[in-house]
């Protein structure tokens, strides 16, 4: 498994890139990013959206080709019963996944996370929609779940930062942060690490950026202005 | 679009399999189940687990070899913001998939849903699992949510036939009750069609079972006397 946090320190970033709309062929994109974006990108967030238009095997290819340099979340929004989550969190693990992002709100997990091994576990306590009024009425009911699960950390939108705020405030120390939503979303790059988080994923504004490599050379020099590096 | 109702009649039958949990080569598997099940089962629920295990093109070539006499129903439980809800549902109903499911409690979809042509959305508004206390606690409020999304149906667990009463009493006449949850689950099988479901998806107690064919007769017979065939 990767070292999601000795990359970040090694690359002076805090950005994490995700994949879910792509252009053109999916492969073809997917390669010239990330042969492109290793110095400024520490992880790689892959979706449904970019499985189902390369397949599970072209994912796969592309985490093996590229596994050295980025650490790599599956973000399936895993949301099933626990024996099931168990298997996907298997499956997701050989795949060599270093992480995946489990929602919550199902709850009745407890014994599904537990063992999981060589394999980090983001649990979603709040999504980055402005029309999300039930989990957003359940945050902190989420967030004492997530501290009891012994996971490795939480996924809370840098779209809403007070949450953000009240996620660190809340968590145990070691617990990571990760915020999407910075970018096409609305959040200013930075604006979620202000708040506590410990990375930001960004799509949209670079992925769809003609100079993406610039793009992406902004989001991270913001991020050195709130980080000190 | 394949549709349900009348394979369902066709076949005197109300069972959905579920694909979730395969043993040995999956790809030989899943096609050794579908080429003997046809007369029995009405549709075929496809999760991440098989997608992982097969590939998505794998997937969608069991789609392409058995769509004449199956409905395929994707089951990816999706649960992300509506942005990327609508580009999953495109990709699946490109894909050759005759409906989803997606999870109702991120909230927010009512415009992700509306551009929906030609695949049919299962609103999942509870769970199988002893656990969901959330689900369970905004049970009613789901319901709603789900009655006024304009969608095909829901799902609710078979081990709960409250909910499934509830749901019927509660839901338009023409929504359509899909339940999980029969047989390794523990429920009956007919059980939750007494309850007012519409479909029962069943999955390990077949899969799992020497004479597949035996148990998918076995859960036919029962479902029969209850629908009255």
């Amino acid at each position: 498994m990767r070292d999601l946090l000795g990359l970040a320190e090694r690359k002076k970033s805090r950005l994490i890139l995700a994949l879910d709309f792509v252009s053109g062929d999916p492969a073809v994109f997917a390669d010239r990013l990330l042969a492109a974006l290793e110095p400024l990108v520490v992880g790689v967030k892959v979706g449904l959206p970019l499985a189902l238009r390369m397949g599970f095997r072209g994912v796969c290819e592309l985490v093996e080709r590229y596994g050295s340099g980025y650490y790599f979340l599956a973000d399936f929004k895993l949301a099933d019963i626990p024996d099931v989550v168990r298997e996907e969190l298997a499956l997701l693990s050989e795949a060599g996944f270093d992480g995946s992002i489990v929602h919550l709100f199902p709850m009745g997990l407890e014994e599904a996370l537990s063992g999981v091994r060589g394999h980090d576990v983001f649990g979603l306590v709040a999504m980055s929609h402005a029309g999300s009024r039930l989990l957003d009425e359940h945050f902190e009911d989420l967030l004492r779940y997530a501290s009891r699960l012994g996971i490795r950390g939480v996924v809370a939108p840098a779209t809403k930062p007070g949450l953000v705020a009240r996620a660190r405030a809340f968590l145990p120390e070691d617990y990571l942060i990760l915020s999407p939503g910075v970018g096409a979303q609305g959040a200013e790059p930075g604006s979620a690490l202000r708040h506590g988080a410990t990375f930001e994923i960004v799509g949209r504004s670079i992925t769809a950026s003609e100079d993406y490599y610039g793009a992406a050379e902004r989001v991270v020099e913001s991020q050195r202005r709130v980080i000190g590096e």
